[in-house]
């Protein structure tokens, strides 16, 4: 058990530093130095990084300190360390996926979040660990908390490089629940934006991922995201993430609606205590919580969302085929069983089954909106409970189905379009699990607004 | 002026040769080294072709003879020889997209559409030759029935190979003009079909782009396309093309709308000649034609498409520019000055204009959607008049603008998202002009059935 506990853990944050750039007291570069000092004490257990560019970085940060030396910054994030999840290109290291079929892949291009992320003079420090293409077969990231559990997946080294203090924001991106899970399981602040509000640049291939920043605060959280989408937009033919260019206010709900999900009643006890705590803080706060026996929409939304992991699976298995289908026929090693597994999965659907899956998704994404009236926004869990155990896996028994956890608690929002916004609010046994707050699309500034509010105003609660 | 006559010039077609194989008059093998005569003949002038897989395509047909003397061919497309614009992943075959930055580029993977074709037993025969990465710099292939003139881009070899009797069918992809308007220059039948409705594989990058067929006959060419989407289904997110497995039967309008757009003024008396003479033909067959003055409607639509080349154009600018924008940091040289232009141009951009635009392209559609119950299609040409004469840049001059050609009726099909079938239903100073069938997004095959009514009860126009 690792005694981790939200009041006391202290993550590591950029935007309070950066007023003390101008003046010399710290530079981007001193800052820079600081995470490198914890990767070297951290990552030998973390294992959070595939690749770091030290000397690219280094650069970076040098010419930033002279341009906040001058007061000539490009962004408040002006020499922000960050990691870059490596399924996104990086023009100056490989991108492996994960997948040992794109081992030594460089293509020296930049995604358009990192070209972004450069052009607002942030350091783009190393490329995070990820599952096996984004999907379900585990790295060798380790929780920062416990190095017996998981870090979650898919985007594992990023949550985990933000909850080692190794930077401020890491860059990850979600599917089923590869944001928000590996947040919640490591402490972690983070935004899974708007379906298509964040441009994907070349990773285009599914119709529900999305890339989003998991951070050590929601200051951090928000300046990257919002200066990512000034620069580099939406998806083709979406409407970007807008907001304000400073960090939404903290803002109090008037009314939340408690989302149970399929998954309520696997809850755990003590996961569930911690939830009904959070809640009835809120409500003596003064905010109204709804819950699925209150209001004939709201049951109709849970029922049109009570297969939405199987759902949302179905989709994304379908829409990856085609790149798994390629890999296999040209050397069925070169991705994990559990990666040829699912594409026998997507190889006995038709493009008919696939097409009822959207019209059902459609369905849900009805559903949810009609809720927009009667409530600010939408809570729940952001995992079942704290990270599990995981210790690889055992040569000769079956694969272990969810190596990185359960992202049933996920598939909603990403099925949905939705933003949602995780915040470290609950600890389960000594480990974090987080909190959700999921908006209708589009209103990722007012999910924000939302959960920082409750990061502010919600004593932490340890179950 | 190479005499081309609607009337006169027979196409190579599939369909009716297909009924001989399984008794053994015919094979797959023998029509495809028929197909491989013509291209000995005509390849040397005519240019369409990137590279050819002979020995590949025989053993494919090799194979498909086999299934029809055994009665059981895959699908109606089993043993078809198929051209692939080079902007589409093969497997078997380098994929240069003409440009520079990607000679030699050899992925090893099939694109979606390209493994539905072999799954349904086509043959693939080699990549046609595309404008590079799809926009306006022209590669080397000549208009089949003027080598003097163009064949129009960007799916400059797949019309051209198709119009030479290479191959039945060849496939092409449009964002702006680029699968009618060289259909239109090359006397082609050819699908744009809904946008999303025939899934892009790779291909994801931009919001109105698709991938369709170029052929000699509408049989053959619905047959590829339901063929492909049986199988690969449609974009990530998107309906798959849908209707029914054979061609669908010719069917008589009972009211069509004239759309002029912004050209209208620009077109040439001959080309206007041609299409008024279509029109008086169509109403003599008892169909009523409606133009811009008849209904409010039908005019508010018609100033909605008003800017729909600047509209298309900037929209796909910007969606392009993040590859130009990396091949360019690489090398500035691997790209040409067309393309360094159109970067250029987008980088002038900032998402609030490309989202402006986006809402512009919305409004044109819900004006497009309004005229659903007026007509059951709109009518136009397909190109402003024949193919243009074209030789080739000369070293000192400025960049002629559109050496393939002017997209300006065809934006209007790309931004509403909307399937359109070209026929070839005019000839102008002896060469091919196309007459265009829109229908709403995923009446693709009623566009196809008006089209073939239009083929088998037009008296085709020579002016």
């Amino acid at each position: 058990m690792s005694g981790y506990s939200p009041r006391r853990f202290k993550a590591l944050t950029f935007h309070d530093a950066a007023p003390r750039f101008a003046g010399g007291a710290d530079s981007p570069r001193a800052y820079l130095e600081r995470c490198l000092e914890t990767i070297a004490e951290r990552e030998p257990v973390v294992q959070a990084w595939v690749v770091l560019n030290e000397a690219g970085a280094r650069a970076a940060a040098d010419a930033s300190t002279e341009r906040w030396r001058a007061g000539r910054p490009l962004s408040p994030i002006d020499g922000m360390p960050i990691g870059i999840k490596d399924l996104l290109e990086t023009r100056d290291m490989p991108t492996e996926m994960g997948c040992a079929a794109f081992r030594g892949n460089f293509p020296k291009r930049d995604n358009a979040a990192v070209w972004a992320l450069r052009e607002a003079g942030a350091v783009i420090l190393g490329k995070t660990v990820t599952t096996e293409l984004g999907a379900s077969h585990p790295g060798p990231t380790t929780n920062p908390f416990d190095s017996a559990r998981t870090p979650g997946g898919s985007s594992s080294g990023s949550a985990a490089a933000v909850a080692a203090r190794m930077v401020p924001v890491a860059i990850g991106s979600q599917v089923g629940g590869s944001i928000i899970r590996p947040a919640s399981y490591c402490g972690n602040v983070a935004l899974k934006p708007t379906q298509g509000a964040i441009n994907r640049g070349e990773r285009q291939a599914t119709s529900m991922s999305t890339h989003g920043p998991h951070a050590g605060s929601i200051e951090d959280m928000w300046l990257v995201a919002i200066e990512i989408a000034r620069r580099a937009g939406g998806d083709p033919g979406r409407l970007a993430l807008t907001g304000p260019d400073a960090p939404p206010r903290a803002r109090r709900p008037e009314r939340l609606i408690v989302m149970e999900t399929e998954a309520w009643r696997k809850l755990d006890d003590a996961a569930r205590s911690a939830f009904e705590t959070v809640a009835e803080r809120l409500r003596a706060a003064g905010v109204t919580v709804l819950r699925r026996g209150d209001h004939p929409w709201i049951e109709a939304f849970e029922r049109a969302i009570g297969d939405m992991l199987a759902m949302t699976t179905a989709i994304t298995n379908w829409e990856n085929h085609w790149l798994l289908r390629n890999l296999v026929a040209q050397n069925p090693e070169s991705v994990s069983a559990r990666s040829r597994a699912r594409l026998a999965q997507a190889e006995r659907m038709t493009p008919q089954d696939y097409m009822l899956r959207l019209m059902e998704r459609e369905e849900a994404r009805l559903r949810f909106a009609a809720l927009a009236p009667l409530a600010d926004a939408v809570i729940s869990v952001a995992s079942p409970g704290p990270a599990p155990l995981w210790s690889g896996d055992v040569p000769g028994q079956p694969l272990a189905p969810r190596p990185t956890g359960d992202a049933v608690f996920n598939t909603p929002s990403s099925g949905l379009g939705a933003p949602v916004v995780t915040v470290p609010l609950t600890a389960v046994g000594g480990m974090p699990m987080g909190i959700q707050v999921m908006a209708q699309p589009h209103a990722d500034a007012q999910a924000t607004a939302i959960a920082r509010w409750m990061l502010e105003a919600i004593e932490p609660v340890e179950a």
